[in-house]
């Protein structure tokens, strides 16, 4: 991990025919995803990231590629000079930032919400200066508690707005009025996805969702944590196919002033993925039913047709190949699992 | 109008006994009868405003008032250090800042998103630092197009986060998420209004609202203009009313930890205004109808139950003395009204 707020590896040049991404929040679990595929189709990429929540790990294989570079940065401050200048080469600006875990983004919520605000608001007006088109990857949590299932993109939700998750949903649905209010004013192009459950490799196992906890937990020998009584619903997501689809929705040729879904429509409940992880750890544990948090959704479950119709996506990856994936991946970090998990840094 | 940026009138000591309120968009149709109240009652008053929608002629009868001082400012921008200098005097801090009719805050929607966020949180930073409490003049249009009425405070509302008017609806919400998160971290005591439409002396003639649109053709004999087919319903609360449940909530002793609805619940049709306004104008006024405008609100009418329990409050203004009250100002603004109605500044 860089953290001396320099550009570390500049981008070469190559005639400038490579595009330069940039990528906030690039060091974080999807972000660090999203930046390989980008520097495999031959994008120079910048990634900044602030590190709060995102794993310096995550950095490793990325940093030896020539044509990735890192700022460590938070985007709630104005953006340096050294981004500044690079506003020309600048064709696509992906903003992931944002600590994306409940207990993690209620540590500074005056922080989440400037983070999605001020900061997602710095990175489209370079998208303007740049003419570059800008992605933000909004959430699954502007639906709320939702009721009606699958969500399509027009339900308008069911957010509490003074509650301890407003920071992130309100913030999230804020970042969305502002992207929609530039590409509208005709100030940048912009492209908004709402990103639903996703797992995979390089996912904080202290970050506090429920895949890494009951991974982490089986690889432990622990007991196994199921709040409430684990007939809540979630959809869950393979990690590369997440990313294929903030890809194809970036370059994606419409007018944008539609946010799309992505996720994985294969509902199932919390103790449905429970049974799958225990089948992986092939032991018998405990399991502790713990009181479900404030404002937890009952149920989640994306409507994917507009992101199948406009971008011809859909997940390939099926749950149990992902887990199996991800449970090897935690098994090899299962030293990093064991010290961390359950502390909320 | 003062516009120099320096505050004018420097609050009189008094031995330090007079408590000083600060009011953000306090030369408002609101606000400066709210500036009024306050110095009414013996409080010193710090009003800032950036005169984007604000009209200085509210502020005349004000600045003759030795304990009241003016300082043209945008909270957009971090608070000026004349108003730092103050900190350890403020007592009470009222954020009536942004503009609030849909043609004017969609004119530069993302200014309205960063008043909302960025301002309410140098506001509220200014009350930590202050021990000062903190009151948000929230609004209904957190409720959206609403799908239950009357709309309780716990109603989540069905607000579109994609559309025109999200830079306000959406910014109102992010700003009541960072209050109540303020509130409960035990850095300020907040206090949340969510004002219902209110009428009367010093509206803005060219804001668009219905009120004031109405009465000013009526007086300038021209037609008279209807969104939609005026069946849409609005609640109407005359000014002295939403003045003082604003004082009441902001004095009421309670956690603080609710949103209080604001309004008068007595309902009515445009259309039933409409026929009250011919009535003041008595005359015969051609009437016409123009397209609704995009996620309009249908319904609209505040559940005060939670204002009557906790602050004793209820509209005392029947609607057919308030409007003659306003009608009155208007006639005697006439000239005003009729060179700017119709005009979006």
């Amino acid at each position: 991990m860089k953290d001396t707020g320099r550009i570390t590896t500049l981008p070469p040049r190559r005639g400038g025919r490579r595009r330069l991404s940039l990528v906030a929040g690039g060091a974080g679990f999807i972000g660090s995803h999203l930046c390989r595929a980008l520097l495999d189709r031959g994008d120079s990429v910048l990634c900044l990231d602030n590190m709060q929540t995102s794993r310096a790990s995550n950095l490793l294989g990325l940093q030896s590629d020539p044509n990735f570079s890192f700022l460590r940065w938070d985007i709630v401050d104005p953006l340096p000079p050294e981004v500044l200048a690079k506003t020309p080469r600048i064709g696509r600006i992906y903003n992931l930032a944002c600590a994306a875990s409940p207990p993690l983004y209620q540590r500074d919520p005056e922080h989440t919400m400037l983070t999605n605000v001020v900061g997602t608001n710095h990175l489209l007006h370079l998208a303007e200066e740049a003419g570059a088109r800008f992605l933000l990857t909004s959430t699954s949590e502007v639906y709320g508690d939702p009721d009606i299932h699958p969500q399509p993109e027009d339900y308008r939700g069911n957010v509490n707005c003074t509650g301890p998750r407003a920071c992130y949903d309100e913030g999230k649905r804020a970042a969305e009025a502002l992207a929609f209010d530039y590409a509208r004013a005709g100030r940048a192009e912009v492209r908004v996805a709402r990103i639903f459950n996703t797992y995979g490799p390089n996912m904080d196992p202290a970050d506090g969702r429920v895949v890494s906890n009951l991974i982490c937990q089986a690889l432990r020998g622990d007991e196994l944590t199921i709040y409430g009584d684990g007939s809540q619903t979630r959809s869950f997501c393979y990690v590369s196919d997440l990313v294929a689809g903030l890809m194809a929705l970036m370059e994606a040729e419409f007018d944008g002033m539609e946010p799309v879904n992505l996720g994985n429509p294969v509902e199932m409940t919390v103790n449905e993925l429970l049974e799958q992880i225990l089948g992986l750890a092939g032991g018998r544990m405990r399991v502790v039913n713990h009181p479900l948090p404030v404002d937890d959704p009952r149920r989640r479950k994306p409507d994917i047709s507009r992101a199948q119709e406009l971008l011809g996506w859909q997940p390939r990856v099926p749950l149990s190949e992902g887990l199996a994936a991800t449970y090897a991946w935690f098994e090899a970090e299962v030293g990093t699992c064991a010290s961390e998990v359950g502390q909320v840094r």
